[in-house]
């Protein structure tokens, strides 16, 4: 595809996202994504062939750029300190940093905007969400065993789900910040997430 | 209006809620309604106006009954514990009994669901859940106060933000539970955050 052609994909897609967001899937239709970005529905359908292609193809770009933010972020952490736990503690206030920038409520997470009108998409979108939240699962659990393994945990708890705590606190911040328009609620509520995790591997084994 | 009136009535709004939490509400038609109910045009329009007009009764008795179950959950704690720290972890407690008894994902919040597809509804929505929101945190915030009195917190927190916290993990995970087709991603969440009260506030003042 040239280059152009590229652009307008990717022109079609943002404008598609923020609209979904804002409108939900089934009130998002093909020509509100026409206005916004100003092209004729014979560009639309050389891009896309139905609304649901088009859905699909965004929930995977939304995928592959949280895979690529948590993959890099934790990598940049790793650089950063050589002990699971300063690794964990930095993951999450680099997070904190990416947040923290915000001066209106985040506009809110995809799969979650999905999910909320999941009668709406097929096996395969939703076998896509869950593969998702898995992935974001097996990347922290991995290093929250490791941080197990060297501080005893002051409760009893399990890798994968402190793994999910952290999605958890993602997405429920998003929703919180977004009802009570403050886009500080989630930076702040990560801040809750390092604390828990530092009081809870206070202590390195002896 | 007549007993009958009355269950017609709550049979509607109550397959108007399913309808919603799966299909979205843009998603959800009246004809779905009537269908799901087993009722005609004229027996809806007899209790509702327009769409809109069910949309917003259904959002107030939503925000009605959790305010209710906040409300009830929090004397019950009070009525088990002098301390408030130990009501608070009661509090958390009461809500893990709740939700440990799924057998299947919790379909979602319906605050959630509007608030994903926000577009469509009007000022005195917006209105209504940011109302809720912010009744939840006060509800919660008065209890951290006086926690906080009594035990000295371990990290620097504000009492509207741990407020905030309970109400996020919530949120995020009825998201994540839905996703990973897990129903104990919600007790299991819950517990994290009495793990967190509990380390964030061990020792009493001496």
């Amino acid at each position: 595809m040239r280059k152009d052609g590229i652009a307008t994909r990717e022109k079609i897609l943002d404008a598609a996202q923020d609209l979904i967001l804002d409108r939900g899937y089934v009130g998002m239709t093909i020509e509100h994504v026409l206005d916004r970005v100003g092209i004729t529905k014979g560009a639309f359908f050389h891009h896309f062939k139905t609304k649901d292609d088009l859905a699909k193809a965004l929930l995977q770009r939304f995928a592959d750029k949280d895979a690529r933010i948590y993959g890099e972020t934790r990598e940049r952490a790793e650089k950063l300190s050589d002990d699971p736990l300063q690794q964990m503690l930095i993951f999450i206030r680099l997070f904190e940093e990416m947040f923290e920038r915000l001066t209106e409520p985040y506009p809110g997470c995809l799969f979650a905007s999905y999910l909320y009108e999941l009668q709406q998409f097929d096996d395969e979108t939703r076998g896509l969400i869950r593969e998702s939240f898995r992935k974001w699962r097996e990347l922290l659990k991995e290093k929250f065993e490791a941080i197990a393994r060297k501080y005893p945990p002051q409760a009893e708890v399990s890798a994968a789900s402190l793994a999910d705590a952290f999605t958890v606190v993602l997405e429920g911040a998003f929703i919180t910040g977004k009802a009570l328009d403050e886009p500080g609620v989630i930076s702040d509520q990560l801040r809750h997430f390092r604390n828990y995790v530092e009081l809870l591997f206070r202590q390195p084994r002896p």
